[in-house]
């Protein structure tokens, strides 16, 4: 945010007591892309209207990934997209973040991958983009009609937002490449587990790897294979901090993650 | 939908047994959209990007309604949207129902109002759209700041889409005369109190009043000024039937329903 704003909750000149002992690794905007949009199984699509010509139409659909990140779908040809997309393929998938109720609704992260919505023709691509599509949807008993056509995006640019402040353009080839974090679909349950029952490892990880000396409590908000953030307590003026702490080296699952943990607090300590 | 498909849940071609005592009367579509848009405050907006150039571009935004059922919001001028709507103000705004974990992403009704967004220019339109605007987002301190452009969207035409089967265009001003459904903030519990209290007042009202003398159990499903809708067990092959009650005259408060649907309880006893 530009201007000086106070944004509530959100103090990107929050600067470290002292400096990280480890610099904090995060995932880059295409794996935080890669990973929103693999997280979801509906989006908004955007096609071109006829009436008014040319106004971009927004409705819902579901999506499967390929193995480059590409949305596949079937779509009904009753619907109202399906006939736009027709006449003209351009179009764009909007894929949000769950927010939790009573957060800010413009707080959560979002990815816009656009480009042009085509049906696929040929017979092997359309079984394989079938298949991924029942992956993501698998009550979707209406692959096998034939009034819903296979279409897939062929992803032009990507726009990702992933709330106050952090935005960017991501290149398509980077998302194509990039895996979906391997600890998403665990990371609520890693949160819970560490805010509920290690309230006192989290203030001495902040300490020995953050440099962040001046917390008194510590809450985990986000985890990820490079390590996780948090909101906490501090001394001095400003009272609440939100910054990031690395795990030393990425790990993939949850089991990972505990040894991980304890491995940095026995070598924190003297 | 065509060609005979069966849809899990949805039993389109189900008639009662007998006809109904009174006819069932429902909102209408334009009705059905007024209040689906009212009910939400985060919607998707679709512009037109200029990378690539004419593409829809989906993005997230949060809004109020003036007394014509328009969206007005507060968009920020760092974000793409902005830019985009400058250059060209066709757009449009995806409204969605809260669909519960777990059921079918597509069953949920949707409304899209495709139109142009413009910058409110005069003052005093401003301020009323600015007053909409933080009824429904009251969390939204960023209206005061000089970088937040005012906007409303023109609507010039509406499509609705209730879920499987119920779907239509709403003209303009059937949907900007439009009342929202004032029972809306409280189907939920009327809902809840009744399918968890008056399991027997619920199949006696759809003997009664649905000329549904074949159900044995029934579970109200929605609830609107005119009426209800209930998911029953029935004797007969089919086990189950979806269909609609009315009330012998429309509701606007919990307290009327509660006095209607006792008042019709009793009438329907010898």
């Amino acid at each position: 945010m530009s201007g000086g704003h106070v944004i509530p909750g959100y103090d990107p000149g929050s600067e470290p007591a002292e400096p990280p002992t480890n610099p904090a690794p995060e995932p880059s905007h295409a794996e935080r892309t890669r990973t929103l949009v693999a997280g979801q199984t509906r989006g908004s699509l955007a096609t071109l209207a006829t009436d008014p010509p040319g106004t971009p139409f927004g409705s819902i659909v579901t999506y499967g990934l390929d193995d480059r990140g590409r949305p596949v779908s079937f779509v009904s040809t009753l619907a109202e997209h399906t006939r736009n997309l027709l006449a003209d393929p351009r179009a764009s998938l909007l894929a949000v973040e769950a927010v939790h109720d009573g957060s800010d609704p413009l707080a959560g992260g979002r990815a816009t991958l656009l480009g042009r919505l085509e049906q696929v023709a040929d017979e092997a691509e359309a079984e394989a983009a079938k298949a991924a599509y029942l992956v993501a949807n698998p009550q979707a008993f209406y692959v096998a009609y034939g009034d819903f056509l296979c279409v897939r995006l062929e992803v032009l640019s990507i726009r990702y937002v992933g709330g106050f402040g952090r935005m960017s353009w991501v290149t398509v080839d980077d998302y194509a490449t990039a895996e979906p974090d391997p600890l998403a679909p665990h990371a609520a349950g890693i949160i819970g587990h560490m805010n509920a029952d290690h309230a006192g490892a989290m203030v001495e990880l902040c300490h020995a790897y953050a440099g962040r000396t001046d917390v008194t409590a510590a809450r985990m908000t986000a985890v990820d294979r490079y390590g996780f953030e948090v909101v906490a307590d501090v001394t001095g003026p400003r009272q609440q901090a939100a910054f990031r702490v690395g795990f030393r080296t990425p790990q993939a699952a949850p089991d990972g993650v505990r040894k991980e943990l304890v491995g940095m607090l026995h070598a924190s300590r003297p």
